[in-house]
């Protein structure tokens, strides 16, 4: 067994025991609100990771990427959901997995996109299931149910023999705007409610829509009611991350993730030391910035993962970054030598684990029990 | 020959020619200054484009990480300078290359840490050549020349049969908060001027300092001396960005690197489409935030790489990202049809390569004549 001490610096750290808690809080609250769970996986991109995820209530999974889709039907996940919206030019891709067996559900929001894609299902000879991306809060991609070319879409869908329709996503980006946990309760609840009005007016033309996937994880766990949805695209839940902690969807002390790092040099002129984990294996991700609860590029932990009050990661260049104090107290640099290992919580989860090629894995203290590889790329 | 248009998206595309007129013009600004550069391919993490690099007037290079080290000692490139605050814990791996015949000089700016370097470097029965990382503008790492440790750490690397003292490192970290090349010719000359007082200092004590060596692209470019300084680390310059356009230290045409998207989907009522290159594709670095250049997530070219003026990425969620009008000039939605490829400049280069395992070479059309490899990753 590896002692976190003596890890290649930086590197990623997964703390299982937090992470199974934040397992377990979500599918207890899923269970509570009786929805069913197909985990996004574009956060973990791990089938060691998928494996614990799947043990209770959830069912199928959410990839992002077909190299995602790729992989965890390669180790026999074969409920799939591929919810970005969809490249025509990727269906032989697609095409692939279907004939494998896997059910890789696709997504579009555009009517020429669903001309395109049927044109190369029809070539591959394949029927690909396709979803319909309705956008409730204009925050990012969909197509709006009011707009007459939503309903256009799904007539296209369901009229052609190479496509199945099998209902719609929506998703509550907005919610990562939201001020606090209430105003994520009502954000969900408008979501869910847009999600509802959408499938009622495609079973009002006789369109099928026997699936209504919701997205997103502090939508998921503060919403009132579920009724109506049947499967949320949580993701970042098992991880958590300090935008998740700054919205009040967990605490610090939840957070799973961290990249290790080691203390290189300090300079107490300046107060503040240098460590050898810098933008890339951090992310330039600033997703606390201009919020009450700005961490800067991370939070400092000592190397069994408690937090240091009041330090924080000010400045990250590529391969270096700072650490200083946030309320400008003097740092006892005699606490911090040069090689000492600390551990760095991230703004958001998703996007440093991708700089990495996998996570070392700490039953809560600084053994490595296990190395989980990651899915990274395209 | 493969098209840009059939490759799967995204992915990172190359200019050769854009990245050979940026070389050059480097090369030609260096010997006018009399400089040597010592490339920092932190950047390109490519044994090709070190190639390219080296053939004029260059000499060894700069490394970020000890997987670069290694991965370009094996290509036979064996003058390496370790150009960040060196992990004590790390030794073992340089006293590897160091016994392969790599000449790979690190660098501290920590007494504690030359300690600690110390005793590594006796362990492994090595010679570890160290610069001291010298602090001139407080942006960064480093020890203040006039900080009585500067000249303690050197005493201590001098004294040492295990580590030799090759001089100093200085870096114009602060020319990025430079509002144009002016300012930048100020700041580098500023920092010319204390590296060269630090060798002074050390030269006056009998402390030997044969490297000066300068960090940053645009403080060489734009320096109006480099008299003194025995080599420049410059890093950005053969790909240029949006940062550096915005600098002015090139043109928005020179940039020679762009991520390849898909669109995926329009919004015409929001007066957006959408493309299949999200924040992981385009990295979340938003280092022209808060300039009058602010380019988003990216400015948009067509597929050929030349630019659509007014289109920019607005946002950018993990493999989805929105394209807007800068103006809000309505977008003609007929021009940017579902399966279309568009080409995104970054805002960093060396960030969005970093989300990459490969370049696709093109020669200023859309054949890729080439796949060059890079090495990410610690």
């Amino acid at each position: 067994m590896e002692s976190l001490d003596l890890l290649p610096t930086p590197c990623l750290v997964l703390d299982r025991p937090r992470m199974l808690r934040n397992i377990q809080r979500m599918h207890d609250r899923a269970e509570a609100l009786g929805v069913m769970l197909r985990p996004h996986l574009k956060t973990p991109k791990s089938i060691d990771i998928a494996r614990l995820l799947l043990q209770r209530q959830a069912r199928g999974i959410t990839v992002s990427t077909l190299l995602e889709a790729e992989y965890f039907s390669r180790h026999g996940l074969h409920d799939q959901f591929y919810a970005v919206p969809l490249a025509p030019d990727k269906v032989p891709r697609i095409a692939a997995l279907l004939r494998q067996g896997t059910d890789l559900i696709c997504a579009t929001h555009d009517l020429e996109a669903v001309a395109a894609i049927e044109r190369q299902a029809r070539e591959q000879g394949i029927v690909l299931p396709l979803v319909i991306d309705v956008d409730v809060d204009r925050h990012r991609s969909g197509v709006q149910a009011g707009d007459p070319e939503f309903l256009a879409i799904a007539r296209a869908i369901h009229a052609s023999p190479h496509l199945q329709l099998r209902g719609i996503m929506i998703y509550a980006g907005a919610s990562y705007e939201a001020s606090d946990t209430e105003a994520i309760a009502d954000l969900a609840e408008h979501i869910r409610q847009g999600g509802l009005q959408a499938q009622a007016l495609l079973q009002s033309h006789g369109l099928p829509c026997p699936m209504v996937s919701y997205g997103s994880s502090p939508g998921t766990f503060f919403a009132r009611s579920m009724q109506g949805i049947t499967e949320s695209r949580a993701g970042v839940y098992p991880f958590q991350d300090l935008f998740q902690a700054g919205l009040g969807a967990c605490r610090i002390e939840d957070v799973a993730l961290s990249v290790l790092a080691t203390v290189t040099g300090r300079q107490p002129a300046q107060n503040r030391f240098i460590i050898d984990a810098g933008g890339l294996a951090l992310s330039k991700d600033r997703s606390t910035q201009g919020t009450a609860y700005d961490a800067g590029y991370g939070l400092v932990c000592d190397v069994e993962g408690s937090l240091i009050p009041d330090l924080f990661v000010s400045s990250a260049s590529q391969e270096v970054a700072l650490v200083t104090s946030r309320s400008g107290a003097s740092i006892d640099m005699a606490r911090f030598p040069v090689g000492h290992k600390l551990r760095i919580l991230p703004n958001h989860a998703c996007f440093t684990a991708a700089a990495h090629g996998e996570y070392h894995v700490v039953d809560g203290g600084t053994q490595v029990m296990a190395h989980w590889p990651r899915i990274n790329g395209w």
